[in-house]
């Protein structure tokens, strides 16, 4: 293609990631070419270190600096209060609101069958482990997977594993699983028809 | 928001790039977390080199690793043709089609008053110069600048340029421009009135 080696190299490494196509990866490699010389270099160093720097957290497996993360060490927050959520965007997600006050448990993926990942092929081992060694001062448990078929499975083996787990001697903690219902803003008219289902079923006194 | 600070960095860089926005740079992030360290190592050595390894061709101002392009230096190509785009970007395009057999040059923009480029702020006086210098091999001039206002101006000035530059001295220097019509694969329901207009004053025998 006639262009400088290392001007190529980026281009080809913007062209591997996901949902950026060969033009679009032409036009972000030039960009770079308009870039502070300063400004590549921090960002040459972050790239990396980052996989030195970004560690499983040991208690929830969010991404951390430290053993335990941010929000596990946090004080503030209510540690009897876990969100159990497939990966570390759920959890990003929850943390844009400010409205959650409690930690979590980032599984790192869902059960899928189909794609041959099991249970023991992400963090669900760990977690029933922590709920093990956390039982006496958990209160709620909100499973927090996505509403599709992978997401609802892997809610439902976590919920028979930790009812097994506890067997009856732990009755005062709350499991949950967050609201279906329609989104705020939305258009009954384009809504789906499992989606108005569960609203409706969920209605509310008003 | 809570993430390792490298990572943080990755992400807020992906952020400043034309056309991704906060998710998707969040998405290419983690996406960094699951590379090879190795291959993150060589895609930051290439972000860190690549402004000092892609110099312009002191003669085409294409970029290139060596004072004279490969495209300059290649006595394959017919040095007596000379197509005049305006960035590196259409210069890969007619790369693409191993169709274009002679050399270029690149302008690196256009003629814009609106937005206060002059013909002196892009690469033109060392087009005419070099013109100058290159009088006596030159045959043809392709005026490839793109179809719009902007393209149009820049491709009318520089060929007032050349003509006044050549001061009759050089009849046999063909100066062109690409033809305009619709485009392969077109539908003639939606192709717009400027569009038709010049394929129909351009309709060739059949």
């Amino acid at each position: 293609m006639k262009l400088p080696k290392d001007l190529q190299k980026a281009i080809d490494f913007f062209e591997k990631l996901p949902g950026i196509g060969p033009k679009s990866a032409k036009r972000l490699g030039f960009y770079l070419l308009r870039l502070p010389q300063q400004e590549l270099e921090e960002i040459a160093l972050s790239v990396s270190q980052l996989k030195k720097t970004s560690i499983y957290c040991k208690r929830c497996f969010h991404l951390s600096e430290t053993e335990l993360c941010g929000i596990c060490q946090d004080e503030q927050r209510d540690q009897s209060t876990v969100a159990v959520v497939e990966d570390v965007l759920d959890l990003l997600s929850f943390e844009t609101g400010n409205h959650y006050q409690g930690v979590y448990h980032v599984l790192h993926g869902r059960i899928d069958p189909l794609n041959y990942i099991g249970p023991d092929d992400i963090y669900i081992p760990q977690f029933i482990a922590r709920m093990k060694q956390e039982k006496n001062s958990i209160k709620e448990i909100i499973l927090a997977t996505n509403p599709n078929t992978e997401g609802e499975a892997t809610a439902m083996y976590i919920k028979r594993q930790l009812l097994e787990m506890f067997n009856g001697e732990a009755d005062r903690i709350k499991i949950s699983r967050l609201a279906y219902g329609l989104p705020i803003g939305a258009d009954l008219e384009y809504a789906d028809y499992m989606t108005l289902q569960h609203a409706l079923n969920g209605r509310r006194q008003f």
